[in-house]
């Protein structure tokens, strides 16, 4: 499983980090992390429960989906209602995967009423490099 | 230390992930994860010679500073000279010392030409979820 090899290239590191790239040859598409941003505006009158909707979407994506990597959510400084989302997955059928799972339908019927505009930008990856938490 | 506290933080989930928020008081910010969007367009001509060095510097930042949890590089698809970097810090000296890092300034000097335009996204974090490794 792509997932789980990307996970134990991590583990397998001394040195505490990994570096993904892109570099490998067309065949080996599926086995490299898709990376994906979302862009959102949220209705003002109704960011806190949107916000709550996200927190327990990402913890149980984290939590429940293999091939889930990173939910990064952040808002852009002073302006609490641009929502950023920083997406990895381990290879296009986690991503696809994710998007069937049962929490991610439910945020996204729940919170359908709350986002004013949405912007998914589709990415190709230059490289990736992140702690693995084994320093 | 706050990125060893951070990174040692992740270690001890036996599950397999991590979840920061920003739900703490206000004397607890520099313990915070810092998140910051940072986006380019590179002159066509250069853009090889730009990646390289880009490359360099990331890989260098992950090896060499505690602090740098991650730094990925995207182009946003179809459009090769837009680049995305999403890059996240143990918290705020942590970022300050990567600005100073002989390897940062390296890269700074090496790519100013190449770069046409730079918009620098600072946000605040809402919740970050990643897998350590650890599975």
């Amino acid at each position: 499983m792509a997932a789980r090899r990307f996970l134990l290239l991590c583990a397998s590191l001394v040195t505490g980090y990994f570096i993904g790239t892109c570099g490998a040859a067309a065949s080996e598409l599926t086995e490299r992390p898709v990376v994906r941003l979302a862009e959102l505006e949220i209705d003002p009158n109704q960011l806190a429960v949107y916000k709550a909707a996200l927190k327990e979407e990402i913890e149980t994506s984290i939590r429940a989906e293999p091939g889930v990597l990173t939910l990064c959510a952040v808002s852009v400084k002073d302006h609490p209602t641009q929502i950023r989302i920083f997406e990895t997955y381990a290879d296009r059928a986690a991503y696809e995967a994710h998007l069937q799972a049962p929490h991610f339908k439910k945020y996204k019927s729940e919170t359908q009423g709350m986002v004013k505009t949405l912007r998914l930008v589709e990415t190709d990856l230059i490289l990736l490099g992140a702690k693995t938490g084994q320093r």
